[in-house]
């Protein structure tokens, strides 16, 4: 059973690949040199697709709303900044390599993978004896300038999000924006992925959406509000209140991020969740949850919701030797208005969670705490509460951080279908459709003469043409029977086609002059709209 | 006089970059560690600007034609597309040491640059003895996978062109296009420049928009059309036709991209050409001209348009042993109604081109051409006339090449505008602001109720703030005195301002009501239009 569900879903993700390369939606990489395993390229459709997609992301994070900023940062950046986001130490994969082939492998991967060098030669489940598992960083590495030296060398961003953290200052001195608000960011990261797979899922370079949207520390909103907005369920989160704290934020960017899947053709259905366990989450992390979507090759994560505290501006602040932090007026006022019982009771408070919080981490390395930590911790932990107490403070920061290669791949699965029906002669044929969100299909109108050899019909069609393609992206094919016109469209998921024929012209019905038939896809339903009104309609079904 | 003007100019460079960094718009890439030289951010303004340019290019190129569709290509890509293209063994800037601080220099820039290793310690142009020139390629490597080898050596590209070649067989068999069309992409490309300089002019990490138009070689259009339509001064090149050769594509795509140009607010006299001369040219290219910006700092280049024959797909056809060709009906119908002689007098003119062509570069180099060099070419012309008779040739390739930071700079040295003015008091001052086109102006709208402590003002603000957001946009301020905001949004360019004032509730002068005040940046005029014309009334003056 289970094994014959594998065996479709593999079916299934091997014909959505084909539609993908036949249609002009993904190539592999240099195809014609062999390829570059680890690396797609999007076709004519594809980039249009992924335009959509950048652009409806862009447009919720940003024109939508008034508290998140965008930034456009470079993809080398200075290297102290992965020193300081811990990437040059931790960010690894074990590795492990095979005796017998030389093959090498992600050890946490071997089962069922080809070996990456010679894939006829061995897969990393074969007998050969496999070495120790060993760190290996994923991080691309160059060289910047013309000496190739230690000091010279630089990464590819593995991520988006440490452009923002370095630039959060610039931003805030800049864009008179007040804590919370956002940043957020469109670009291309690398990982040097040991085994890339499924298809774009787990590709080496790929293109990140992410926001930081910093807020106040829960102590600041607990001075300010007196007390902090808890979550339970069923709390309403749908507009932000003054008074959250980091889990309210929390929680309600899971549900901002399900509303933007929604809205461009994934159902609740389609998608998943996992909160991680206190296990899986990084020291630093309040809590994380990965938005999943159900792949044909297994249920895997979309985009990771973190809490991640005050970490990386904490990180910068001790790397560069000055605070990232921010001015809160509202906390200076309210602090001042704090007896000093209370503020004492706060810092008492403070400082026990740091020494917790040090013999905590002790006790992972299975050691116990120095002396000398705990009074260094604590004394951070001082300096933290008097300058909170003065308006100031690192923001604590939530962030949304999505795959626009893995949202794009997910709604391709999501939009493929198969149908089986019968042709004009009764005959039974397999018809397939992508079933795109108008918001993010490729090409959102199809435009038909009925026949090609009829001047009237093609002067009129292309009138139409003219007439739509300024607002919306429209496709004009005259050649093959209008059925089959229907299907190639159906199959690259534009949502409407538009024929011209011989009633538009007044020929057969007058009272049809000037309209036109409007086809909507997944249904064939047909529809007969005045030229008039026809910008108007299809624009009104676009959202 | 000319000091003058230049003291001048690096003065308004000055301003320029001060404005860019205190209002958002560009920020030194890691700046906090220290800046990396020659990688530039862009802050919320600075994204929205970028965004607004890619946008116009994209929709100029893609949806409002029908004959270029669109790519979206990895930045890592085969190594052997860059042996093919020639830039593993020619892109190379001769770079000099200096014996006595060590720096490096790049060999044709060592004047005035202070020295890239230690700034205050040697400039180039210091005394120092010099080593000879020697060959730096300018590509930054890396390698892909867990083995650091030379066969997983990688390049980041230096140019998105070639992902277009390497492509274009993919598009051409899942798009159903036909020559003439074109492929265009916009993305991330690399120089390991030895001295960046000129702020973002001339920086390692760029964005390029590049456009690859696919033609008939002249011949197959002598075939087809019996004649090829030439170029003189005046020729009507304003729509492509048929019988159009390389250089009416050429000199079309010039006229096209000035066009461009102007539709986003660089006028012709920003403007200047640079026709490279035979000497300038590359072995392969028929034509280039650049198309050049008068930034402060010199005129220098914004887009390069070249007529490379078929030179990149040939190259490619040779390295993956498969021709990169276009099988075209009409040219075969054509060619089957030549007669023999017809055809040997063709095949004989290509001959002895051939024959002359190989003897030129041979003389080059300074050397007479073999006889083996002859006959090799000589065949290979053969093939290619029997292949052209048949239907099939290599298109060749029209590419207009634009640098989206170097405009992104060009719009901002255009548009930065300083006025002397009085203020109220009949205080001079200096009214500094962005004369950005609406279409590319990162921010549309300012909205502004006149008094922040009145909630109806506030209210009614708030109201037309949601209206226009979503087509629009916009910026929402109530703090500060109103000419004070009119002024914070003159200097970031933002076209047009409105204000909510007691006239737009209905006090004083009731036949307002539901009106407000709409200014112009540059003119400073106001005018009075209802609420209910707002949104067409803006959405008209973005054009």
């Amino acid at each position: 059973m289970s094994q014959a569900k594998d065996h479709n879903n593999t079916a299934l993700m091997e014909k959505i690949v084909s539609l993908c390369k036949r249609r002009g939606i993904i190539f592999q990489s240099s195809e014609i040199y062999g390829g570059l395993n680890g690396f797609w390229d999007y076709g004519p459709l594809g980039a249009e697709l992924k335009r959509n997609l950048r652009d409806a992301w862009w447009r919720t994070m940003t024109r939508e709303r008034e508290d998140v900023v965008g930034l456009d940062a470079t993809i080398i950046m200075h290297p102290s900044i992965w020193k300081a986001s811990g990437h040059v130490d931790t960010f690894c994969d074990m590795m492990v390599d095979c005796k017998t082939c030389k093959g090498r492998f992600r050890a946490d991967h071997i089962g069922g993978i080809s070996c990456p060098q010679k894939p006829s030669k061995c897969v990393a489940d074969c007998a050969g004896e496999k070495t120790e598992p060993r760190p290996f960083n994923l991080m691309f590495q160059t060289y910047v300038g013309p000496i190739i030296s230690e000091e010279n060398v630089a990464y590819l961003r593995p991520e988006t999000a440490q452009a923002i953290f370095a630039q959060y200052k610039n931003v805030l001195d800049s864009s008179r924006v007040k804590v919370p608000f956002g940043i957020c960011q469109i670009g291309k990261a690398f990982r040097n992925e040991i085994t890339p797979r499924n298809y774009t899922f787990r590709s080496r370079e790929f293109e990140q959406m992410e926001l930081e949207f910093f807020i106040k520390p829960d102590e600041a909103i607990e001075i300010i509000h007196g007390v902090v907005a808890q979550w339970s369920e069923g709390a309403d989160i749908s507009e932000p209140r003054a008074n959250w704290g980091w889990e309210m934020w929390h929680r309600y960017w899971v549900e901002e991020r399900t509303r933007f899947y929604e809205s461009i053709g994934l159902t609740r259905d389609h998608l998943d969740y996992h909160w991680q366990t206190p296990d899986e989450l990084a020291h630093y992390a309040r809590a994380c949850v990965d938005i999943l979507f159900k792949f044909p090759f297994g249920t895997e994560e979309l985009e990771g919701i973190a809490a991640r505290g005050d970490f990386d501006l904490s990180q910068h602040s001790d790397f560069v030797g000055k605070y990232q932090d921010f001015f809160d007026e509202e906390l200076k006022a309210a602090a001042a208005k704090l007896t000093d019982e209370e503020k004492q009771v706060l810092m008492t408070k403070k400082l026990a969670e740091a020494e917790e919080k040090t013999r905590k981490l002790a006790a992972k390395d299975q050691r116990e705490a120095s002396e000398d930590e705990i009074t260094g911790a604590k004394a951070k932990m001082q300096t933290w509460c008097e300058r909170l107490f003065k308006g100031f403070y690192i923001p604590h920061v939530i962030e949304p951080s999505a795959g626009l290669d893995r949202l794009a791949l997910a709604i391709l699965c999501a939009a493929f279908q198969e149908e089986e029906k019968e042709d004009i002669n009764g005959k039974k044929e397999m018809r397939t459709y992508l079933r795109f969100h108008p918001r993010v299909a490729p090409t959102k109108i199809g435009i038909y003469p009925l026949l090609k050899n009829k001047p009237e019909l093609v002067a009129k069609a292309r009138e139409v043409y003219r007439m739509l393609k300024s607002d919306l992206n429209c496709f004009y094919d005259e050649t093959a029977a209008i059925g089959r016109r229907y299907a190639r469209q159906d199959e690259v998921g534009t949502p409407f086609g538009v024929t011209i024929d011989f009633e538009t012209l007044g020929e057969n019905a007058p009272e049809l002059l000037d309209t036109v038939t409007v086809r909507e896809r997944d249904s064939g339903a047909q529809s007969r709209v005045p030229l008039s009104e026809l910008r108007a309609f299809l624009l009104a079904r676009m959202q």
